[in-house]
């Protein structure tokens, strides 16, 4: 994250309530916004085959798989958080064959992420090759690799909807979710 | 796994050396051979459209997306493992259109492994909610779903082969698994 994006994220949190005051309501929930722009990977350009895997809880969404050591998704995803404890995973992976490594990892934990009805820059995150655990929670990751995502990470809607629009748009997304429109339907994306 | 399916497997191990005094030469290698059979799914069966993960250390593989309370995937994995200290993660996955939903995980020790030439009928295995974890190791699950999974895990390739004959292979597999046949080639199997 640059300086300017941390100062547009600070704004942002001090302007209204904070993500983190809003979702200690019980009521309140929000739409996570992540869209994963690009990558840097060191390495053989024709080594690359890769992949995106963004986990929050028990919910999972996966990139399309791009060549090269540049990868470009600019794909959109959203998740509906109901509490700020956790953090957001990111794994990236090289699909392979007969298997697919893992590239690298990170933790964004949710109460650092900023709120914002625009898409932003993104900011650059540094991957590690292994998380943390404390108990049943990644904590964190460590052991630095060289390569490098650029993440947009926002949460969306405005906290102080009506709890029957909110619950409105959980089931409506719920529905949109387990919606069978196609047996092949690959990872999807939202726009 | 059934008692009559754990005597065979104990057989397999004091026959020869095991799995676990031999991987602990570090010139040792082993193909880990997985065959997702089957699962069990409590709830409407129109609720579920469900894949398998499969995870060792930082490699995976996944299975294709099948519909229903009883989907059947008969899809075989290997993995090259060099140490018996970790295990096999095993998680499924119903897919959304927007994020797929964990059904359960669990987590097979290698170290219970038996070695086989031949494919066996599995053993059913329950699947926990949660995995648990100590330090940067998964050391189990818990919390138990009523969903289970019928897998058919085995070490296939003796263990005493020469070890110009192991890196063979070994380099074999990975040119093998970097291949570049088609860009849209999505989870392969192999038989």
């Amino acid at each position: 994250m640059t300086a300017e994006q941390q100062a547009t994220g600070l704004g942002k949190l001090t302007e209204g309530c904070s993500a983190l005051e809003e979702l200690q309501n019980p009521a309140a929930m929000s739409l996570l916004c992540v869209r994963v722009k690009k990558a840097k990977l060191h390495g053989p350009p024709d080594k690359f085959n890769a992949y995106v895997t963004l986990k929050v809880q028990n919910v999972k969404s996966t990139t399309i798989t791009v060549r090269g050591d540049q990868p470009c998704w600019e794909q959109d995803f959203m998740f509906e958080i109901s509490n700020l404890d956790s953090g957001l995973v990111v794994e990236l992976w090289n699909k392979g064959l007969i298997w697919d490594t893992m590239i690298g990892t990170a933790l964004i934990p949710l109460d650092t992420i900023h709120q914002s009805d625009e898409e932003g820059p993104g900011s650059w995150t540094a991957l590690d090759s292994e998380v943390l655990m404390k108990e049943d929670q990644i904590c964190g990751t460590t052991n630095p690799t060289p390569h490098q995502v650029l993440l947009d990470t926002r949460f969306e809607l405005p906290f102080d909807i009506p709890e029957d629009e909110a619950e409105y748009w959980t089931s409506k997304l719920e529905r949109i979710n387990t919606m069978q429109i196609h047996d092949e339907v690959g990872s999807m994306t939202v726009h």
